[in-house]
């Protein structure tokens, strides 16, 4: 089974935006098992559209277009499939129905552009999943088929997730199953793990049982990638626990999260599980921390509170800090403590980098003193972070709530 | 001129890595005023490849090559385009010694796959700028030609800028420059702008002086972009001058910010300008107003700080509300005004949503409360905010943020 992956949009090919999604795509059919050899991109022009997609169609069982489902002149997928469908276009009231509802949940008025949202090739179904006003498409052109999806990535991947990859898959008649578990992984170099995940791998190349594949994240650390391909489910999910422990064995703490956990689910159970809540104050993350722990649901029960005292004055009235208490480990030292006794919580955190100062004399700026407050005492760890002024902010707040992490699992 | 855009690499199907090549070569196309129509992604695979160069020489005048320049097995470009030319290759010694010295310089022994990199279709000649051990290669196909050159972004560029955008437009004997402005607008639905703009576009389409695009962005509003082609750069500002002059009367205070400014940013401009200073209370944001803020350069000047008030005896000990001001007008009002007070600020903003609260009752989660409070007095404002949770939060920043903004006008 093969299914290639065709872009629509003018605004791609001028680089005003980076097709993400197709990587995304692409990914998600190399772990469904389906073959994708080619992607493309091409404009919102209608002949080259449906060149393309006949192209495509000539050369693969499937294709999937992603993008020019709007509302508006430009958005003309839809015109495009079904001329290469060889029918015209029908408007489905239900769909209409649903859009008009949407704006009125909004309580906003529905152009009469977005009624073209409704129109659907003849043949063709809608996708069940429909998360904004755009609606998906499975459009059959003999035995293959053409999937529309919207450019938007959330209503692309819930799309993909909830009808494509599945119908690609009972299409492709495919038995087998493809798994994976990703292994996050902080404080280690690429290469560091490589070597010392080097045996590990030659084994499994020649066992065959599972593959890995590091993926550098930045911010995020760097992943590693456990791949199993085998008969069903239960034996996959065999597979990548016994290999998850084995790395475990090699990787010790470096592990921070699995899957979809991140770093900041992690340290709010831990936190949860020892029954303690938390306070942050944050200058150079400027809210950052606080951000990234409020998004998650029921964070509410463990974390109270932020404060981001920029101004000095700030500092000295709300927490009850010296004005000056900035960019020091004596700083960071007495945030942590101060923040933690005003928001009245367990365990207090406090990030302070030297670029937080009007000068950082010949110290790099990346320099960043982590403080962590609890009722035993108060602790502080410098780091010396890269980058700019915003990859430092972004550095600091995994390299605090890791600090956090290992405190708690001690 | 017709120039189109292949990404070599397995890997970019995989989307172990994402295509950014392709969307700078595209803008930088654009701007140089040579159409690139088509750009594609292709694994390591020479049938596949050699399908794809020819398919896309059938129907343009140049083709740019990106990827598979490197020293090992999968690196197969040049074999690639060496068959599409009907040619061999031919071993150049001159780059072979290139790279034997790029190697000494750095103290390290040439492997003897680089060697590979020496090899160059017979016919073709090489690009003068060589950062990396791979050359970039100008392959002549008849009256049309293919341009090869690594996928390692900086090697890529600086080939691109040296050498082949100017080859190109000597090819096209073209002069002029495209260049483009962005309108970032709030307030409005893409076809709703759309409907608005509709007889400007026309008129545009019939004097061909502009073109105008939209381009939805999620939090960040709606895009309109607006491009001119013409002979030179003072010509061409005028002419993007007068376009948005014209745009500005259709859509007055729905246009935000312009290029590189964003909502945060002219935000900031505008109490700089009323010597004014901002202090933050987010319950539903929990942080990402504060994150977006701090993130300006200099904006410590105007910003004092935030508080994330998530528990209820925070609000009570840190800001002095009662301990149950959340998810309601009230509750939005009381904070706005007591965190500019506890902060010493000019102007206090405030954010909560009913999502905010453990029950919401019938009304949608996404009904929040905007607060600002200055030394005159304290207004709110009420929206119903779609989405997820996630999305509410985004939303309720900028809509924060507008809301200020057009009060900073007035």
């Amino acid at each position: 089974m093969r299914c290639e992956v065709i872009a629509i949009g003018t605004e791609l090919l001028l680089g005003q935006i980076t097709d993400t999604n197709s990587s995304w795509i692409g990914e998600q059919l190399a772990l469904a098992g389906i073959d994708s050899l080619y992607q493309m991109k091409v404009g919102d022009n209608p002949e080259r559209m449906v060149e393309c997609i006949r192209h495509s169609l000539s050369r693969s069982d499937a294709v999937i277009t992603c993008g020019g489902l709007g509302p508006t002149q430009d958005d003309i997928t839809r015109e495009a499939i079904a001329e290469v469908m060889g029918v015209g276009l029908v408007r489905h009231a239900e769909i209409a129905d649903r859009i008009q509802q949407m704006f009125e949940s909004r309580g906003r008025v529905m152009p009469q552009n977005n009624l073209r949202q409704a129109d659907v090739p003849e043949g063709a179904t809608t996708i069940a999943q429909q998360p904004g006003t755009a609606p998906g498409l499975i459009c059959p052109v003999g035995e293959k088929v053409i999937y529309a999806v919207p450019g938007v990535p959330n209503e692309m991947r819930t799309m993909m997730n909830g009808t494509i990859l599945a119908d690609l898959q009972r299409r492709a008649g495919f038995g087998g199953i493809i798994k994976s578990r990703v292994l996050k992984t902080w404080g280690h170099s690429e290469s560091g793990l490589a070597e010392l995940l080097s045996e590990r791998i030659e084994t499994l190349d020649t066992e065959g049982s599972a593959t890995l594949a590091f993926q550098a994240s930045g911010i995020e650390g760097i992943k590693v990638r456990i791949t199993v391909k085998t008969q069903d489910e239960p034996s996959a999910i065999a597979m990548l626990d016994a290999e998850e422990s084995a790395l475990r064995q090699i990787l010790g703490h470096y592990i921070f999260a699995v899957d979809d956990q991140t770093m900041e689910s992690v340290v709010l159970d831990g936190l949860r599980r020892k029954g303690l809540t938390l306070a942050v104050a944050e200058i150079s993350s400027g809210g950052l921390i606080s951000t990234r722990l409020s998004a998650i649901d029921g964070s509410g029960e463990v974390f109270r509170g932020a404060i981001v005292p920029v101004a000095g004055s700030v500092r000295e009235s709300v927490l009850g800090v010296p004005h000056d208490a900035i960019g020091t480990e004596e700083a960071a030292a007495t945030m942590a403590s101060a923040v933690r006794e005003s928001l009245g919580a367990d365990v207090g955190i406090a990030t302070t980098s030297l670029f937080d100062l009007p000068v950082t004399g010949e110290r790099p700026p990346g320099t960043t003193f982590l403080g962590l407050s609890t009722a035993a005492g108060t602790e502080v760890e410098q780091v010396r972070l890269p980058g700019d002024r915003e990859r430092i902010r972004q550095y600091s707040v995994i390299s605090l709530l890791n600090y956090l992490r290992l405190k708690l699992l001690a």
